[in-house]
């Protein structure tokens, strides 16, 4: 079906609608096989370095081509070099969720095509989003000024990376509008643990914070979590040598064990000395949709001036989706707004509306509340639930394992999808016995079978055990476990 | 076909791949039924504020519905409230454009729901990318050293907004590095003209520099390009008064009117006191796909060290694609790499391979490069040539119909898909004038025949006509310019 590249073949151009319907319905069988056969396919690509791009031609192709030839190229060139997200062996940093009614919202945007940059140039672009934001959180338990008929609202960003950057604009500029006419230059300090997400420090390099600025504050030895004491003590240091704290970044759920941080104590701080909390919640902070989860929130409600989770991580919704909700809109706006001429426009200037632009980095955006919609739609509250439920009892099921295994040790506690654990060696030099960790890491993870990945704790390594594909089930978990078991015995 | 929300109903949850494949092309069709009767919907939404809002319920359904509900209430709801941006009618701002190849590459970056955030996270991600913002640089005429195999490389952003934000970000830390242990504090400056793109005053600010460091060159009053004079002069005060300059904005084809500044005198003066040249052809720069244009990129060669230009608005790739491109890849990755343990890998530790996370603000990435590709492999290089020459020759020909009417004036040049034009009127205050001016915009807008934006030139306002959707042909804009000279003649 591959159009030969003839000379003088005609090409009209633009796909026809009637191409498009047919081509779509390919693509959509290719999918669906692929969602089928995807256990087949090895977990992390084995690709080499430079394979698939020395598969595909060095020049861009002077005629075009049916788009069967892009599929057949999927099968041959892409795929090979696919490391597969969605297996439900896939076990390696946080889930990436995507479901089907995702990828069908995600669909209907691409279709749809429409910059919502500014409420007038879709409005539905605008308030859906709102309707969504708000809608989650309530179902998240997150409190009334967090929604957009409160003094707050929520806003899909990309990615946690981005929102806790616009978070820390914001808090600059509520500092700034404080601190007025303050003779230049003041220097700025932001709070985080070893343990915070890396895209923290890298906001405050980008804000111009400055890295040397970033205070690094201790973490309990046992629960990794943030030492409030010690925070005070550095914010304290800080504002007697001149400098003024303008944001901490509390984690719940954090990256390397799901770590979670005292965000009343730290709260409590924050507001005695007027800084701002931003709470990254970008993997575990969804799993408050389930009641007897709400707990790992305490003192969000009261503290926190900006809360960040990722739908695209655990809750079905394909990347990008990261949510941000903001307990006053004004100072983000205030940081970010710019108006333009050619962009004004009557509903903007009447302040009935919304400009998301506003609330972001980049100026356009897609419409990417249809996919959140269409997942919230199809699963309904009680069916995402179900899936957050689903992923912290197989990670339970497989701690125990692990845990009546005396050749292996579980890092307590995992209140997650994410179970961290170490194989046990007879070799008593913790350096080469971390090598033996990682070499049983890059074994299972060469094989296809299954891929894992690993941090340190304590200068130590320590498996990731991230449970929560959507195809995962326990009989995954439970081969996964007898494949770590295996290759440790050989190992040993 | 809902399901209904009745007690006790069993929801599985996820959607299998067998119904996927159902209601996956219920959505083509959906999408391919709204392409061909999208010049039946009036372009500019109706919509007032908060009608879309008000139409959704209060809050999330607590039991899942079938997808049929999700396409019931695109219809409903959602479409009443799209302003139809795939419209042959849409004129407003710059196109923005999508294609069926585009919507299908997609499609396949959902369905594959990968991560690309480092190499090994899925080889294909990153290579597939890497060989297409080559293809394209070579296609755009862009030298070497742009393309990965120099000492630069492409990446792709999501916006023009956040490319000029890492190419500040990698200006900031080129000239960190060579001022090295420089007593702090360094004020920097860095330069634009009354037109670019807000979004890069807006950087400034985000990076810190700060709006005060942002320095307005003037224009010429005709051509409304950059003064390099003035720039010369504003750089040297600066200097001469202790400040770092370090970053210039030269843009090729403005949002406002696509006037193009003079890139190669303004690179020289850049060169002579090292600051870093970024060009902006957002809208523009694709236009180099045809050789006749590569004109538009007199001295990119010799004096940008980065350049962005945007496959969404016009290059038939939906939102978000945008391109950037770097001389020397060096400072970028410097600004913004960030290697926490549980993304360590052997792969990004061997140098072989690209890790695009830094070369970005998000951590995580979407597998954009396929609808890219998509696009180039259905279209090939003639046809998207055959695209942006039509685009021009529809301009053109709008231009003479408007030059021909003595009631109306054409701002001269126009070299790509914008006319900016204007009704004269026999009013003399030049306020009321314009109020004239925005009312028959109003006027044309509001009857959903057509959809146009304004800007403001020498402080008047002035009607902008983008021509460029795919949809569009010759009938369309002749239609239009019937349309404009009727309710210029109803207000006369």
């Amino acid at each position: 079906m591959t159009r030969p590249e003839e000379p003088g073949r005609q090409h009209a151009g633009h796909m026809t609608p009637e191409e498009f319907r047919e081509h779509g319905k390919r693509v959509v069988d290719w999918i669906a096989d692929y969602l089928v056969d995807v256990e087949k396919c090895p977990v992390r690509s084995p690709a080499r370095p430079g394979e698939v791009r020395s598969a595909l031609p060095a020049h861009a192709p002077e005629r075009g081509a049916d788009f069967d030839a892009v599929l057949a190229d999927m099968e041959r060139i892409v795929l090979p070099g696919i490391t597969h997200w969605q297996h439900p062996n896939f076990f390696a940093y946080f889930p990436a969720n995507a479901s089907g009614p995702a990828i069908l919202g995600d669909l209907l945007s691409a279709g749809l095509g429409v910059q919502g940059m500014v409420w007038a140039t879709s409005p539905a672009c605008t308030e859906l989003e709102t309707v969504v934001v708000d809608w989650l959180a309530e179902l998240l338990g997150l409190p009334g000024h967090f929604r957009t008929d409160g003094a707050g609202g929520g806003v899909i960003q990309d990615s946690a990376s981005s929102a806790v950057l616009v978070a820390l604009l914001a808090a600059l500029h509520r500092v700034r509008k404080r601190t007025g006419s303050a003779p230049r230059p003041v220097r700025y300090t932001m709070y985080v643990s070893g343990q915070t997400h890396s895209s923290v420090e890298r906001a405050g390099r980008i804000c111009g914070v400055g890295t040397d600025n970033v205070r690094i504050v201790d973490v309990d030895p046992n629960t990794l979590a943030m030492d409030p004491r010690q925070l005070e003590r550095l914010i304290s240091a800080d504002i007697a040598a001149g400098a003024v704290p303008v944001f901490v970044c509390a984690t719940i759920g954090t990256t390397s064990t799901t770590a979670i941080d005292p965000v009343r104590a730290i709260g409590e701080i924050c507001r005695s000395h007027d800084v701002w909390l931003h709470v990254d919640a970008a993997y575990a902070g969804v799993a408050a949709i389930c009641p007897e989860m709400r707990w790992i929130n305490d003192g969000v409600a009261e503290y926190a001036d900006s809360y960040a989770s990722n739908a695209h991580k655990w809750l079905l919704t394909n990347f990008d989706c990261g949510l941000l909700w903001v307990a006053d809109r004004q100072p983000l706006i205030g940081a970010l707004s710019a108006l333009p001429e050619y962009l004004r426009n009557t509903a903007s200037e009447s302040g009935e509306v919304i400009d998301y632009r506003d609330w972001q980095v980049p100026l356009g955006r897609r419409f990417r509340a249809l996919k959140l919609w269409s997942v919230i739609r199809w699963y309904g509250a009680e069916g995402l639930r179900a899936h957050i439920r689903a992923g912290i009892a197989m990670a339970d099921e497989f701690a125990a394992l692990v845990s009546a295994d005396p050749n292996f040790e579980v890092l307590d506690p995992h209140h997650f999808g994410l179970v961290c654990f170490r194989p046990l060696w007879t070799e008593t030099d913790p350096e080469r016995a971390d090598e033996l960790t990682m070499r049983l890491m890059e074994s299972l993870n060469d094989s296809g079978d299954m891929f894992l990945s690993h941090t340190k704790v304590r200068g130590r390594v320590v498996l990731r055990m991230a449970i929560g594909a959507p195809a995962t089930g326990m009989s995954h978990v439970r081969a996964a476990w007898s494949r770590i078991r295996a290759v440790r015995s050989q190992f040993a």
